[in-house]
């Protein structure tokens, strides 16, 4: 067993900054823990698939402490306010005290609430976070932002915090399936679209050998994206301005997960196709050549993931769900579009009409 | 009408920092929002006393905005994660952007689920704060504090978030009962004892002309205890140190306050009996002298507040109910206590026999 991480990356926010250990078994080693526990009590927040597979192995790793865990149900339509007030629950009946540390061990949605969850207790308390899957190694990792769903809204309920430090183990990838793992690189492909063009061509290149989780291969994609992430968050930590960039597909895909309902579809392949929808919008209003956003969803398809939102919402309906998205300023649709391959803007500057012609191209009708 | 205010103070929080506006007949008058207001939209959250009062005049101000309002029931039973979503719900149904501003008009509870309303949706949109009792202008407008309370225990769910700007209109005090205006008084000697003898002294002197509502001695009492805490938040935001002491009174009055079940005494009364139970712990210990203990009781009296618990909560039960209490580190109990008239500190070093002593006298019984 290696006791060393293939890399440390540092998240710079000042006195908020912490570290992403990133490399193979990890969760097992209290070394990790260590300097980011500061009292006697922790709570790990996981769910009932992951809990079978590393729960133990991190408690293991966690002798030295109070350790109590919370087991939710595992899905996107469980990332509500009553199942995360479990967890508020669960720090009150142990009677934790300001001083201890919640971990989340799982994927997005566990991350999510295990986070929000500490923001909020006690007004904030620590929190570790375990990232269990690919997309959650490579988005939740950096950036802070935790929270829970509504039924009008995706993420509506959140705050920004900053986890003590992020291990992510890629040895977890291995009992991740197929869809999970497509998911992940939904938001790897991503990071090279939004300003790193020979990410995207290392992937063009790679994608086979992700697909069969050369862990080498997926070391790299990780760190690579959380490199990426990492220095526009820095740079904008409150999404005041460029952070809205990693937001490229969002809209659209948020839109998706909100109209199927939240667990129908992951998060990760929501994304995918809204990728496709925003390089069709870019190439519509003249950004993108033809060949660029067919490279866009080749690389898509590749990575096993859809390129059209599902046939059960139309047009109309997209519309009117993307202009309830958080991203959307007084009304005006803001989107995240391509000016050229491996490069995005923010803009709220582009034809309603080709945004209508997008939607007819992608969803089933418009009136 | 005045149009400026009588005072105006600045909480130095760098690049939180806000201002406190102290003055007769503001809330009516555009000037003190424009400056803070910055999308269109408005949310007003009040409370079913306050709405009759004054919603409309603040109404009135706006005319510029959008305005939607939330009408919460009144009392701190209603401090609740289910009532807050109301917050929340609204925000959504009428489509509300992260540009939006949530004004708490009200007293501390309206402010306390308002501000973490702000805090929470979205990750946190602009708020400000109209406190409509003495209590929220001299506690609430100070410091960041926002949250719900949950059945096992005060304040629990929460956030630290700073408003754009706080109106303290002392007019509203016209229409307070003379219980709320007692508990304001009981955080105002607070800060009295917590580091400025000579506010004290002066509250000794000037009691009756407060309890007359005297416009002139609140604003004064309002502006030097404003004062008083922003010097201790601007030390320490997120209490990590010193901050605690303005919970002088406060764990033994949370555990009143959850004891009695919520709503039933005032946070400002129970506050009140506690720092009494505070001022004879210190006493116990040798560091407050006889005399001394008497004058607080004294004037915790003469502001119309209760010196003793409710009987039905014994010594045993207010044990266990301040052990749950989140100024309790590790399962110490930490207290703010009295090393002399005027001056407090944060300890958990004191002998467990005094504090037996301190529960058996304001008790009812101890084992």
């Amino acid at each position: 067993m290696k006791k060393n991480p293939s890399c440390t990356l540092t998240v710079n926010l000042g006195e908020r900054s912490y570290p992403i250990y990133i490399g193979s078994n990890l969760l097992t080693d209290p070394a990790f823990y260590r300097p980011h526990v500061k009292g006697q009590q922790v709570l790990i927040v996981t769910n009932t698939t992951v809990e079978p597979l590393y729960l133990d192995a991190v408690k293991s790793a966690l002798q030295d402490y109070q350790v109590e865990s919370v087991v939710l149900p595992d899905g996107e339509q469980y990332k509500t306010l009553a199942v995360w007030q479990n967890i508020i629950d669960s720090l009150l009946e142990n009677r934790f005290d300001r001083r201890c540390t919640v971990i989340g061990l799982g994927g997005g949605v566990v991350g999510d609430m295990a986070g929000f969850a500490a923001a909020c207790y006690q007004r904030g308390v620590y929190f570790i976070q375990i990232p269990t899957t690919l997309l959650a190694q490579v988005d939740s990792s950096v950036g802070g932002k935790t929270g829970v769903n509504h039924p009008l809204g995706k993420n509506m309920i959140g705050a920004f915090y900053q986890p003590q430090c992020v291990i992510a183990d890629i040895e977890t990838l291995t009992t991740l399936d197929d869809r999970q793992l497509s998911a992940g690189l939904a938001e790897i492909i991503k990071y090279g679209l939004i300003g790193d063009l020979s990410f995207f061509e290392w992937l063009e290149q790679n994608m086979e050998g992700l697909l069969a989780r050369d862990h080498a291969l997926l070391a790299y994609a990780i760190e690579r994206s959380c490199k990426d992430k990492a220095a526009v968050v820095a740079a904008d930590e409150r999404e005041a301005g460029n952070r809205a960039l990693l937001n490229l597909g969002h809209t659209f895909g948020h839109a998706i997960e909100t109209g199927v309902g939240y667990g129908e579809w992951l998060h990760g392949e929501a994304v995918g196709a809204g990728i496709c929808m925003a390089a069709d919008l870019s190439h519509r209003l003249g950004w993108l050549a033809l060949a660029d956003l067919q490279r866009v969803e080749a690389l898509i398809k590749k990575a096993g993931l859809p390129i059209y939102p599902p046939t059960s919402i139309d047009a109309d309906r997209m519309m009117a769900l993307m202009s309830v998205d958080k991203k959307v300023l007084e009304s005006k649709i803001r989107l995240v579009l391509m000016n050229k391959l491996g490069s995005s803007v923010v803009t709220d500057t582009f034809e309603p009409e080709a945004l209508k012609g997008t939607l007819h191209e992608y969803g089933r009708a418009i009136s």
